[in-house]
């Protein structure tokens, strides 16, 4: 099965060992984004993945091809155009001192100012059987909005499967009025989608849904999913739950279809690197959908594969399946000859 | 308010990821010390900070200013003259391994080599309305004393607040007769102080004063120290308690006021660097002191300064208010965007 | 005499030991700009030198304002706005391969979205004596424009000097008609400067002056510049010119008044970091004006201060009296111990 | 006493930071090795050490052998010869991400392709009291295997104590009839040997040796090791066992005398580098040995030791007395001045 | 036009900012190899390349075919075996101190033990035009020479061209009478080529031609090169010349066919590396010839790209078209923005 | 021939890649000295060299020791005592801006506080054939003043060959009345020493010698230089000159006996590390005097080697003998594999 991915290339710019900004004039450069991790990914899983986008056309946006192509992304669909790519810092946490993430502009980056006329879906649409979107392009621009539901449409309409993340955040969508044009952006997508991942809140802040208060407590959250899988005939609606006890952090990797609910053992993560975790958690889930594996088995691999790529530098979820299916065998090996 | 410490600038040299001194040809170079800690840490809290000190006349001396200015520190009352500046080595721990100092020759420091005919304190006391002392200062050389000493007596007579640091160690004062010299040199400069940093052990080690055996257990410690208080007559009393149970530490604040303990709720701690953060403890106390908080949620505030400053490379504890505030808030958040 | 800059702060992101953008995942941080460079070399002199800029109000518009201050250069008039920094990237070159500077959006930074109204001119023309311009402000955005030419209006009237630099750069104005725009923004700007920074270029291409071709070839750059001079009341006009013998690269200084034309020695140079050369010839001069030193040891000392600065990393010069005179006394020492 | 190690020298290449080697172009450069892992440790306790190897008789060669005496090791020992040293990666593990060790070509290093006749093994024997040979040459080449072989026997005619260490690795040793030879060898040298590190499974998948099912459970391995222990007349055999409780990983130390068994309190260890923690459990046995300190002192030491190898970096256990002592004495301290 | 190369990959391992071997625990890490240079410069210039090559199966072989990937060569030929790679360490040279290389073993890696059998030829001589063989697969190991031997062989029935590289070192073939099966090899290989890079040497000292020493002195060296040229049939035969003038070090290129002979200008060059140069002088002469450049034009641009080659660190070119003409035009530009 | 040199071990901490101090928290760390210098240069070589010298008896004494032995220097003769090392910064220098040294306190180091009642000389001369005196020691404190005379004294009597650099530094004798002691202990030492580096300006402004004036100017050094060594029965005074011409530095090396005055070659020089070069030309020179090869052998030699030691990072000649010799045979090779 072939795969695509249609969204942002950012520079991911980090202070080593955990330095703050402030502290020092050294950076390690990544090239990251949802698309990015999840086709790397699953190119580290052996998958044909492609990556959908616009970098800009100059030294950095060849660098980042390059970089692209190493992951194992095939780069036959991106396209160079404009100067800018977006750009964020990361300060890395430690302990109790959380990852402080702070973004450039975004908005004026290569990607944001491409809509779909510049990309060749059609060929991309006969090359791929499935594409993923990340909802982040719809509160980016008007371009990468139109670019974005051109997309699931025309997929939809080729029965290409779409693979949709919600990614709503609050911080990129704080203009007047925003909120509304986000409900109607993703109520517009979700007709051409057939896998979600997101949380209940995204349901409820964004897309207004209401749980019904009338059933018992640990009903709710389920009642509402399958209810919106089926308002917009989902196959399958994912995402983790995080649970700290004391110092200990756990996640809990959780999928829904229509009629069932899976959800993994929880697994205890230590945090080498904390972002890019929900997209190896997708890529997992991935994995499974495309070789058609017993849905437990997807939740788990997919649940151990977000929890290791707490423990690898970047964004980017560089595992391979001999080395979740290693550890899912035994957990306690820590060194491997 | 606006605040001056007055203490020495040491390098600080660390091997980088964990190395031991022996394993490496690279080093980590800070600039660091007592006051340079307190001073950087409420500059980041919006506070005007200034250090009182004596820098080489030469480039390392350059150097270290521009470090200071870097930091938020004024630079006003910084004068340069000799050529030394104090230096360690730490070779930073990980785990059951602690981290471990190794000092150079701090005597003939410029610092060391200065007595208080070199500074403007009556400039520095017309600007500032409060002064921090360490008590290092009275360790070091006869200069350092005696400028330590000056300048809390004009301090005191000017009505500009002292905050004393005992800071008390037995390393630097393994000469013979040196621990009554220290004796008289604390005696001398308690009567002027407002705030002073301390733990029971300086008190009974080095002052000589002794615990009423005929308290219960639970109230020696509280009687002894207000005791001293009240032979003072200081405002507060402050330090911190270390608490390990099994592989987790804890860290707790306590203040003292002449008829109040408040203590905060235990801070389970991970340490990426270990240096430092009993001065994150005492940034945090001056900012809540400086700005008349509630004792409590000065306490707490200091605490989980403290713990937070742990996390960070470096002696300086670079927190901010809006941070701290934050993990006091929720401290399950591993993630800022 | 107190000297300030009106201009941008950008992010310089450098890789390492001349490696290219794709040889890479470090990167030097550092934070440049015309005025960043030439109040940085001034405070390095000794002279009182301001930025006036906007920053990001986020973590690295903290940590840049911070190295300004590091720089020796007072914040007193730096504000926090918006989200953005401008970003260059500079591939470093090495003999006959250039610097390839790749720049990412400018207009959208912080300081490309500040007009006039944020700024507090009065105060700042009340506290120093001059105030360079950077032409840059003129090409960038409408607000930047608006801003550069309130402030050399009012520090005109108010009898601050205005030193202002061509900095024209055909790469950043390649937009239709922008050239007529930017022509009418140097003519607005022009009658109220008193120092200029520019080459023949810049007064045949883009005011469109043209030479007296009835002169003596050798006559002509010299009766068009103090015929531009006379013009606009310019009390100098000053560059460098470039030469290159076989391998051998020459640099010479040249300043005009309108009655005088005095050159430098020329300067063999050797190159560790191209960037920030010409601002270094312009502190030079700087230092010279504000010292009221004779015209040819001005020259003579702004051409060593400009061939040294090729010999720093990073754009900004940080060289100080004492080195540029050392080196002036006896340029073949090598070790200074 | 004086002691030499038997063993081959390897370059071990780590990425920094717990990179992947996808990640990084760059790597740490360490020289390692059972032999040079013991060693290095017994000569940062004082102890006079040896190396018997060969190396390449190249830059890398002579790099390594500076390394070897910077580590504390006479290199007396140490021949020259042939161009090639083996390699292996390390990508470090985090939290429950294994380390990764990728073995590159050890047959035809110098080491493997060096048998007994370059080695002056009569100078040797008269020099040390105590020879350590590591399972790796039996397993390595017939060059490596004659060489030990002869060492062992000679060692053992002339009264010097003879350390072996079964280090037994299936994955050296897939080859076709590779596990009888191995067998024959092991079988060829034990009754030279007088101390003997090891663990059940040696005895049992190696040397076919079977407990007694009939024995109550808990004495079964005592006895088999006993059993194995008169057979080839040892004076000491020697493990430790690890534990995971939750993410809590334990280490237990044992040591067997042919008629007692001692076992060390468990220890909670933290990992930074887990590789060379079994030569630091050697090196601590081999003081106590060496030094004729009471057993359970011994074994306790030795397992402190091991556990604080798995903090620091690089495969030799940098450690030194005074450090464990302290440590042993209080294992709470987390920074010493 | 789509090209092939045909040779090992090898690890490069570089101290930095030419350290010593001794001087450092830090190395640089690249993927290099004649075919990897060649084939990598004429991805960056637009071409559609190919490596066939044998990677070991484990994670270096990973890491470096993710590596060639970045430079631009398609991975469709890549296989991976075994389980090592050469290795190389290069201590780079500065000023009067030349750059030292030290091999480590190469007949034992994946590529050297890897015949003709594993690769398949046949699909690739489909997919390409011209398939690039470098001179050191037939001084390897048997396997190679007959993988080599054989994919000549094919790619010339079939009609795709075959570029050979003399690349004869001395140091590769020390062994007793292999000088006589280099000689036969080369002369087996040749009636396949159609172009060729060597020197006189190779033909001399090699093959055993003899010039005529009848002619005059500057007409010798083009008669033998011709005459050999004819005897093969090779459409074109190229190489460098280097020369030394003082510190002052010059550069030029020759193509010869069988009846011109076109030289470069000589060309100044400043090394920063200065390996891989060769390669690169290749790579530019098969640019021209895959685009039918005039042949003057085409050592032009190759001798630029050779020389700017010797400015950027590592082995494969990564120079541009651009660039190079770039150069072409204007070689005294030192700053592009 | 063994060979001793007493002398102050120092920490020299450098900048990476040319920056200046203000620019980097990033040091490089290097233990050096004239003794180590040219005892880890001799080693180099091949001779069995020791250094005698007390480091501090804590962790960066025993990583300067193990980096001494690394160097292949032997440790039998370093003491540990006291807690300090002297320190010094290497600002690194590039074209006309020289390598800037800044010195800390040198006067309390482990090796300034220690005389010769520490040092066992008598099993020290019994040892080597000749030991190395550097005038530091004279300059430096009472206690190493004594220690360096008496070492050369009770070494001119049993007859162990002298060697002594004047080493003269104003910078560390600007105390009043400090030359007239220096005087003295030069004059003092002179007697018991056998060769002497150091340049006429020594002769003249310290011992205060004076030429002939009535000779020819080209025969007035050579005069005075003899009739000094006449003086005090020196068999060798040796030096070197540096000339500059254009942007081009040459060295040249000079050797004087009581009857012969020999000269290098100029050898052009390219600087990458301009520090510790002239104990380079003493290493060569000492090498070439303990095999007794010819005069002019010795001095071209040694004179190459400095010229090298220009290009190798660190004060230490790092220089092999079969380098050099290679280096003499075809200074145009700029590539060896």
């Amino acid at each position: 099965m072939k795969i695509a991915a249609f969204g942002e290339v950012m520079l991911r710019l980090t202070p080593p060992e955990f330095l703050l900004l402030e502290q020092t004039h050294s950076l390690r450069l990544d090239y990251t984004g949802t698309g990015v991790n999840i086709m790397g990914n699953l190119a580290h899983f052996g998958l044909d993945s492609y990556l959908v986008t616009t970098l800009p056309d100059n030294r950095i946006g060849d660098a980042a091809k390059a970089n692209l192509r190493q992951l194992g992304i095939h780069d036959t669909f991106i396209q160079q155009n404009h100067q800018h790519m977006g750009t964020y810092f990361a300060e890395m946490g430690y302990g109790m001192r959380p990852t402080q993430v702070t973004y450039q502009n975004r908005h004026s980056s290569s990607f944001g100012q491409s809509d779909e006329t510049g990309y060749d879906f059609s060929q991309l649409l006969e090359t791929v059987d499935m594409v993923h979107i990340c909802g982040i392009s719809l509160s980016l621009t008007d371009e990468t909005r139109r670019a974005a539901q051109a997309l699931a449409k025309q997929a939809h309409q080729q029965g290409v499967k779409v693979c949709f993340d919600f990614n709503f955040r609050p911080s990129l969508n704080t203009e007047e009025n925003k909120l509304q044009l986000m409900k109607e952006q993703y109520q517009q997508i979700l007709p051409c989608c057939d896998l979600v991942f997101g949380s209940l809140r995204d349901l409820t802040d964004l897309l207004g849904l209401t749980v019904k208060e009338a059933l018992p407590k640990e009903e709710q959250e389920k009642e509402l999913i399958q209810r919106f899988m089926r308002m917009f005939e989902l196959e399958w609606f994912a995402g983790t739950k995080r649970k700290q006890v004391g110092a200990v952090k756990e996640l809990t990797g959780i999928l829904y279809t229509q009629n069932q609910v899976v959800e993994s053992m929880p697994k205890t993560i230590t945090i080498l690197d904390r972002i890019g975790t929900g997209d190896a958690y997708a890529a997992g889930l991935l994995l499974g959908y495309c070789e058609a594996w017993p849905l437990s088995e997807t939740v788990e691999f997919a649940t151990v594969n977000a929890a290791v790529s707490h423990t690898i530098q970047g964004d980017v979820p560089l595992t391979t399946r001999e080395q979740i299916q290693q550890i899912m065998n035994d957990p306690t090996i820590d060194l491997i000859r």
